[in-house]
């Protein structure tokens, strides 16, 4: 996947559909598949989960997330 | 839902008239029917609840959400 | 009310001169008469007060608020 | 006073000349007279006390303000 | 020198040459000659002395300080 | 390296396909080999690993890394 | 090389190839040469080290620095 990457948001326009891991400011990580983003790096993920030391806390199902609060966004491996 | 998601504001778009969870920066959490929204994510809520530990704290009737408060939005379960 | 809001700032116009609680980032709560308000969400409140754990803690008669510093805002039910 | 507000900033301008308490997000509390202000809500304080529990903990002078600090502003009554 | 001053950056103006007192958000304090600011309130202070409960704790020469870390800025009296 | 440097996004380009060291905000350190940056200092990281103590704490793979997160970034030696 | 300074920027084009101190708003504190600046005050270090206490506690070679995590920036005496 490396080598298409020319720009930091084509790292998330490749994964789009596919399960990625968000760590945020707060300590949170959310685990879900990236439905879409924007330039301020809002996303809005499905299915997504809340991790708590890489244990599943809750189900959130489809949730909008603010750029602003994100760390950084890895796609699951 | 997921199917018609191109932009996040898409899903801000689909929830409103609907119950949501929001989740906040300084660990509040409210739960209420989203009315409206801009780009900046300021939120109305009406009907809005604040929670702790997934207990109802206080009513809060109709409330205006700061966007720059907001880590994330979920539509309820 | 919640009939007529369709922009988040519609609610700020519809609790003109009527009391509204604000909750701050810091944790402070002021309650007051909403006077104005301007698109950066400063807030002038009019007799405020501000509480603590819901009982008065000092009167502040009129203030002005900046926007950033709000979490959100209430019209007293 | 409250009769002639139509936008925040009417407050700070009504208030030149007159004592006023600015409240900051540290948690610092100033007293002065205000001499001037902007849209950045940047102030410019005359005879200025920092307080600590509402007593006087040392003279300013003439101080600068940078307004991305101040929480709210309040006209001594 | 309070009947001069129209604007926030007028103070700043006139304090030109003369030692000024900055507080800044951490909590350090500096002292020194102010040479130059612009508009973020980025200050450049000669022969500056960084202080400790009002004691001097270290010179620093020549500084460069970033507007957004000051809270206010007091000519020395 | 250094001849080359006249603006600092400079060293961000000539660090293109070589491996650096991320510091950010929170304490974490972030190492992999930068693929993408952008005027944000958004950054994409390949073979990222988070680093505490110096030690390998996880392995991130591809990561896409929030610019104002992030306090240094250098070139590993 | 106080008599030269106009504006902020102007000391830190004076520095260009010397030594400076900076100081960070974690509480990390770098001194390197400054090879290079931009308006958003990032910064290029080469030879930077971290210091601890004003002593050495990791050489960090070359380094770009965000601007909005700098406090103040001090050539070396």
């Amino acid at each position: 996947m490396a080598n298409k990457i020319e720009r930091p948001l084509d790292l998330l326009n490749n994964s789009k559909g596919k399960e990625v891991i968000v760590s945020l400011k707060g300590g949170k990580q959310l685990v879900g598949t990236l439905l879409a983003f924007d330039i301020h790096i809002n996303l809005v993920l499905d299915n997504a989960k809340e991790l708590e030391n890489g244990e599943n806390k809750r189900n959130l199902g489809i949730v909008f997330l603010r750029g602003d609060t994100i760390i950084f966004i890895s796609p699951a491996a």
